[in-house]
């Protein structure tokens, strides 16, 4: 008899920690099942800069996220439809989530360009208008065929005013119930946003009233936008209290590795974050003896590798000696080798958050990681 | 009893064509040996573009080059050899050849810096100048430590006077003493190298007097610098005609893959060019059905590889509709895919070439090549 295959969506609590919110978990996708706690790396555009499909593989990462917005501008959801999709279109077999664009509503759109409808966003590379609306957005994700997806969302700004962010998540949530209709393969798996900005009776309502609107999967947006590191744990905090404890639970935009801690202390199953690659390109690399600033001279002439203990494809084979030589010269290869290592790394925290949570260690791995990272 | 290891320099010539002077042979080398004909990509700097050692070994690249002068500019030829040389500093475990600074002559040097002592070049990067003479060459190629190195020359530029071009070889060939004086290292092998110009005269004393000092290899410089196919062809030719059959003889900077073959009919064995991925960085790509020119609309919606009897890492993943995307993005990660699929087309080629000597039909390679690449 063949095995049943569950749903996508299904979500199984594994393990908890004896104190607190952490717990790992499974969660199901058409692509395969999803061990939490994980991080997506960022690939906005369908490819991670400088990495290929098959790098992501070998640095052990087994979950991506990219960006509808970007998508539909360039080379289009329809074009990835008629390839079949888009893990087929960049080869990637493994699960996939794609953002729905709201995160641009914050980064790239006017204020004045934000109405019931939808958002006027204006393309950073041609130029071109774009009306992003729940029903767009959810038809491009339809398109892009990604294993979790986005309701349409505004990240609101910080500051934010209260009254703004009030009538911010109002829309937001009226944009998931249109998300939610508009949402049409069973195969993928939908995640409403809860907004809020910094304001705990507002976090609460907010999660509270999305929901009520009963989706499969919550994500917490509206965080990592400039905030103080308290303010993006205390928003984290009190939306997860009104969330459901059976359903995987997403914060956007998080975080440095003692922030992924910290909020997978608190409960958090997903993440999705550009630290790991951008600290790459810019020459900060995570090791488990501590931080590396590949730039400093004093790597110059150091035969040992990124970390001692790493397996990853940089660390196997390449001296800091080497890869300082090449980030010197700002070569696209030390993008990649270095990049390879960060994920490599985040890939690697977050096996060892999960097999930590089973053994009711967390506190030990988060001493671990503020000694060796900070915060 | 373990089997005696050839000496690094030794060349057995293993077939030949029936008519013509293309062979195959087998250059012995202190990192293993190389089949002939062969390529090799150019890793000028340490790195090829985009790419890193074990991109190398995937795409089928059994023997590289880099490049003196730039090692020197940085990271410099002691702090390479305090990293036991440059096969353990890139990590490259095959053979691994260098030039000797003498193209950067011909590509940066004022004539009035030209003098019989060497040449005064200003780094283009730091603006730092640097006194090349034969000793300081081999200096910093004994330091490298690579598999082949070059005697240091003087390519001069074209169009050339032939009162230079005279002038100019008869110093090379003072240089040539010079650098076979000052090379200490025997698990080095020493090619002379051949001027000359486009003078058929001038190239037929400058490969008598060259092998008069009697190398392990020749090398035949100062073409592909402008000159027409045919006069770099009949410059070829000219030279081989001087070399000696049981040397392995290198042509320099050449070339297109129909090239390659006319050189290998006429009795060349190791070839160098940053063509194949340069090209690759342009959207040009080779294909045993044609060349592919991957800005082309035509490639959007295409879900074929580059090529479908490619076995390389980027045909054996990804349709031209991904790398056509990646390629308008100008990724670094389509610099890289695309690059590696060129690299293992002349890798293939060079395959092709060897076997079809031993099998008396390289001319029928040649129809192929001429027919799937142009000229």
């Amino acid at each position: 008899m063949r095995p049943s295959v569950p749903a996508p969506g299904t979500f199984a609590v594994s393990a908890r920690e004896p104190h607190g919110g952490a717990r790992c978990g499974v969660l199901e996708t058409a692509h395969g099942p999803v061990p939490t706690p994980a991080f997506m790396p960022c690939a906005s555009r369908g490819v991670l800069r400088a990495l290929d499909s098959a790098d992501l593989e070998s640095a052990g990462v087994g979950i991506i996220i990219c960006n509808a917005f970007h998508l539909a501008i360039a080379p289009g959801g329809d074009l990835i439809a008629r390839r079949g999709g888009l893990h087929r279109f960049m080869a990637w077999p493994k699960p996939l989530a794609t953002d729905s664009g709201g995160y641009q509503v914050f980064s790239l759109a006017e204020p004045r360009n934000i109405t019931e409808e939808g958002v006027r966003i204006r393309s950073p590379k041609t130029g071109e208008w774009l009306l992003l609306t729940p029903e767009r957005s959810m038809q491009i994700q339809n398109d892009l065929g990604a294993d979790l997806v986005m309701a349409f969302d505004e990240c609101a700004p910080f500051p934010c005013e209260k009254e703004y962010a009030r009538a911010s998540f109002e829309r937001t949530l009226r944009w998931a119930e249109r998300s939610k209709a508009a949402h049409r393969r069973e195969d993928q798996v939908l995640f409403g946003i809860v907004q809020g900005s910094v304001y705990p009776d507002l976090r609460a309502e907010a999660a509270e009233r999305t929901v009520a609107l009963d989706f499969p999967g919550y994500a917490i947006g509206g965080v990592s936008v400039g905030e103080s590191r308290e303010q993006m744990l205390e928003a984290v905090e009190v939306s997860l209290e009104h969330l459901p404890e059976d359903k995987p639970r997403y914060v956007m935009g998080v975080g440095t590795p003692l922030d992924l801690v910290d909020c997978v202390m608190r409960g958090v199953d997903l993440f999705d974050c550009v630290l790991p690659t951008r600290n790459a390109r810019h020459g900060l690399l995570y090791t488990w003896s501590g931080i590396v600033r590949l730039s400093n001279a004093a790597h110059r002439d150091d035969d040992r590798p990124l970390d001692e203990t790493c397996s990853c494809p940089t660390c196997r084979r390449y001296s800091r000696a080497y890869l300082h030589y090449l980030f010197r010269l700002q070569e696209a290869t030390a993008w990649r080798l270095l990049s390879l290592h960060n994920l490599h790394f985040y890939a690697e925290l977050m096996r060892r958050i999960r097999e930590a949570i089973g053994e009711g260690r967390l506190g030990e791995v988060r001493g671990e990681v503020e000694a060796v990272t900070g915060t």
